[in-house]
């Protein structure tokens, strides 16, 4: 491999149990696997229960459980915390880790609050032996890496503008009961913080920093049914923005969590003076390019060809998967411990995805310039 | 046919033999062959040069031929006028029709400035009389029509976002010469104005109403050459906005003319409460839907079960073609004037979109509310 | 125009209103605004009753009527008959015209048996003078005009396979009542003969002639109702083949009437030693292409750069439609009366499509060798 | 879960660190995290050179290391073989495996002559408590397993045709040098041996068993260099075929080597009295339906409504991978140990597989009946 790997063995605490607790399990089992390097050490897990935490350690292949997560994050035999527990943890757990000297791998959103996530990040400076990392996975996938160095490599010219969505239809039923997941103190922002952020993080990516937003959110279904009667959905069912770049591009954006049949659809595209990118995550394996000259736009298939997919697979057209994003993910931490590439992005970065989320829900229709 | 048409024959002066212009006369060649009714007469025709004017008379198949526009519309066995000459001469060669008593078929967008909008609309307004249609031919496909049917029956519930854009790329090339349509004088509006009124004819035949917007407007080619020199760009090469619509819903919409590689991608969904519709006009005769409980969208091919497919071709997925969108046009100003359903955009209705473009060209980043 | 047209007006007879009668007047009435040339006189329409042909005659625009086809054949001021009534009527009605001195737009298929395909062969080819076509429509598509240019052009190297499918829905219906149709005397073949034609047309165009087939059939549904009871089915829903060609190349085929949800697809890949081609005429303005070197597959939008698609439309992406086809169809039968490249099919080069689909009739399963 | 999974550790010995034996060591590393039960221990792994066995032991995590393959198979601590060898192996090593009392993992193609796999099944049927699988993974994924539930419960009605490809182009390149695989004894059958095999698998599982096979077979490019000058190719680069089933269903089938532009095109539909399936494992999570009395087809994302997804990720749309169908194949085998559902196809199944690409390949355009 051209990059370098811990030699020494790292112990792992996991805390969470969920879809992003067991894609972190798979992911550190089998990193080393995939890209060399020595394995890291499953230490130990942590659950909400005795009991949920002994069966997942079990089941993931930690060598020990919790079900308080002070004791994982501190155990002494642990180098790197994994936290997907819930958005309003993310800033008490993130904040002992460092400060128990640990690497941290984050799940999205940072934080509940921008200034949640100014805290997280000034103390992540106060850490610079630490590594941090987010978990937006979307920008792992060997697609988007080879989007990524397309527009780097300016294959379409100069970026001009960018179009993206990310729509998903999870709460699209009215009669999804509420949620505290549903109100600012719980869930912080809506869709935004669950969606858009991920859009942010490839679209900076692509496009470089945002200077200015203006956006409107919308809140489709307002009330919802509890056990204690209807409530108010207090965050956002959906927003839309438009975006000034430092580059002087421009761009539009728009995220929804009731998008009716969507189901991953983060689906952009970058135009450039010399051609044009087109990316949809439900087809995460295609990426589509036209280029100036050519007839119109071609289907560059996943494969060997693109960044990472050969330490998976030697075979084109051979279906990189949702979760062997996050093994990739896993690498960028361990290579960036061992000295190698920064990892991204990490808490620093991580903020800048937040303020232009937050400035998104802030917005109302009026012009918000993004400090750096 | 299920809809009146004329009984008595209805002479018809043709003004421009351009793209539009072949377009025009292919329809009325053909409109009654297709729908019934009376053949119009195709009386005279219109070019710059008697010349021109002669031998497209003659292919064409216009019974005289004419160098000056007054002729064609001020000939008494004229009914109506199909205009379809450059954006500036909308006004003059409109209100000469209107003033001689002539229904009129007008190519859009309606005009240069929303003044003349506004005039040529009030100038409708004392000719109840005589029809106006505006040449807004995307409305007219059996997709679209289908698609406008499923919102207003309900199939995918109540309307709560609009995401809009209409990108092509003639104008991507740099080296693209300098010309009048790209000044404020000559071409009016730039993208807005040739691409972007389209798709706001299908978002408020959708949505409804629009009451408010937010825009920016970008050009990324700002000078081109001429033989006298470089010389500025002055009306947008894209524009990116925000809406409101009357009825509480949200919308975004983009446009450009220089995305490379898009060739007429009019592209549009709508979010209901109970399902999603997609529309690509690239693939004019597909359009995808899905409804709550289903378990993604479905690929509606146009067919017999579409409006007004039937009448040209009884076979589903045997496609149809972008100039018989225009037979479908031409219909509808016949079935208007022989006292059928109102056709649409007449002028009237036509200023609302003219008003909506010209919000997004000033707006600038701040809101801009629509007057009724 | 690149290429003669008639200078003098022929007289034209249409047999047949129905699907294809509507869409010969159409062509008709269109071919010479589209590509110039003296327009066609739209002389006498024949249909099965007086009343019946007389609305046609006026719908269509065609001067007379008349309910016996021998009167339209022998009618001393027409020049051209098209002839679209029911196949087993092909065979009389051809040979009136040719021997009336009249030149053929006959609709496929050729005839019900292959010995009445061979006798209007070679009728034909004792009348050198009077021009013959038959309606295979999907060759005039700008999409598969370019196809096959780029096949001939060596785009791909040399073709060393086909693979191709054209399956419909029309039949699936097991309540569908029986027909005639459905008989060997009737309706001659079944789906070979009504779709499988048309895919054997755009094969050999693109692979050149065939020399071997083995092909199997198969009736889904055996028996259908009718007013006298359930009736047999005599000829087959569908077909399967695999082709040997002069080349060397090799090549599989299929065709259905009884394949749910499929409406016209025609669709078709071209396997060369240096890139592939692939169509789908439910999508007849999207063609395929890979080159070797390229990174996959590239998506041809139809436009001004492919064959014929400028006289009907100066801007790409703005979708051709079926019946535009026939458009192309009647030019390329005026072109050949006027001198220039010679029509095809004709109906010597439609002998050799009826032998390919009559040989896959009668293989069941045993290697036919198809002499040319 | 709703299946029994070992109660008691298992060890695993791996033969092979390739493609697919990075492939099994994977999914051995995660079998247990992602559906629970004992994690196998990873006990022995073999590769040519004692060096490069230690390398990948250590990368993949197994205990030990050994150059010799006997010794793998036979250690006392292994209870289940991965094969991962040239197919030039796999009869030996499959037999001593057998012969050691091991449970069996073997790659496809089973082996390199029909008479070897025979053997194999015989043997096989001698050791009923040991379990055989073979790697056909594409019947793994959720929305093949969906597919052929669809099939299963009559979703389509009944099967009547099945159409079927699967092209790559890895041997398209006539400069790619000759190689023993391309001889009949070094790598027996070509692209049946290395594609074909995969499509059947896939067609017996949705259609039942074939009865009759006609075939032919092609070398597009007959000679390739090598260093000893140009030598020939033995096997076949492509194959066509037509197919009848047991159930009276007739089905076609293509498999090639030398497509170009294609990387993974394992592409079928099913064609039922109700309705249509359709798949292509290049877009491996989208699944097409149509059922009689819809608009068209639709598309079924992979999700937790379909089989085994659901364990690796609780969102749809969130993409399946090729590698993760392998930890599915892992399951099915420890589930068939565990006395659970038999996994399939084992070497009795596999030797159907094998007649009928044999029977595909020694066809010649002859009908072949296939022996039960």
């Amino acid at each position: 491999m051209s990059y370098p790997m811990p030699a020494k063995e790292l112990g792992i605490a996991l805390i969470g149990t969920g879809f992003m607790g067991k894609c972190h399990a798979m992911a550190w089992r089998n990193v080393a696997a995939v890209f060399g390097g020595v394995h890291p050490r499953l230490e130990i897990l942590n659950d909400v229960t005795e009991e949920a935490a002994q069966n997942y350690a079990r089941q993931f292949g930690f060598a020990r459980a919790t079900a308080r997560w002070e004791d994982a994050i501190n155990d002494p035999k642990v180098d790197v915390v994994s936290i997907t527990a819930p958005n309003g943890m993310h800033r008490p757990m993130a904040e002992a880790a460092l400060r128990a000297g640990k690497h941290v791998w984050l799940e999205k959103p940072m934080a509940l609050t921008l200034d949640d996530a100014r805290a997280m990040a000034a103390l992540a400076a106060q850490h610079p032996d630490q590594k941090t990392i987010l978990g937006y996975n979307y920008l792992r996938s060997p697609a988007f890496q080879s989007a990524r160095k397309m527009v780097t490599d300016g294959v379409i010219g100069k970026p001009v503008a960018f179009r993206g969505v990310y729509d998903e239809d999870y709460s699209a039923d009215p009669l999804l009961p509420w949620s505290w997941r549903m109100t600012h103190e719980g869930g912080g922002l809506g869709a935004l913080g669950d969606l858009g952020c991920h859009l942010v993080s490839q679209m900076i990516a692509l496009m470089g920093p945002v200077t200015e937003v203006v956006a409107q959110t919308q809140i489709v279904v307002s009330t919802r049914n509890s056990p204690e009667g209807p409530k108010p959905v207090e965050n956002e069912d959906s927003a839309l923005a438009l975006l000034r770049f430092a580059s002087g591009a421009q761009g539009s954006f728009a995220t929804s969590r009731v998008a009716r049949g969507r189901k991953c659809r983060l689906q952009w595209e970058v135009h450039g003076t010399d051609g044009t990118l087109v990316f949809d995550q439900e087809n995460m394996n295609e990426l589509w390019l036209h280029r100036h000259g050519e007839a119109g736009f071609t289907r560059h298939l996943t494969g060997p060809d693109q960044p990472d997919f050969a330490a998976f697979c030697p075979a084109p057209g051979h279906n990189f998967g949702f979760n062997e994003q996050k093994v990739v993910e896993a690498r960028d931490l361990l290579r960036a411990i061992a000295g190698g590439a920064a990892c991204g992005p990490d808490f620093i970065q991580g903020l800048e995805i937040e303020k232009i989320i937050h400035a998104m829900a802030t917005s109302h229709g009026s012009v918000v310039h993004i400090e750096r």
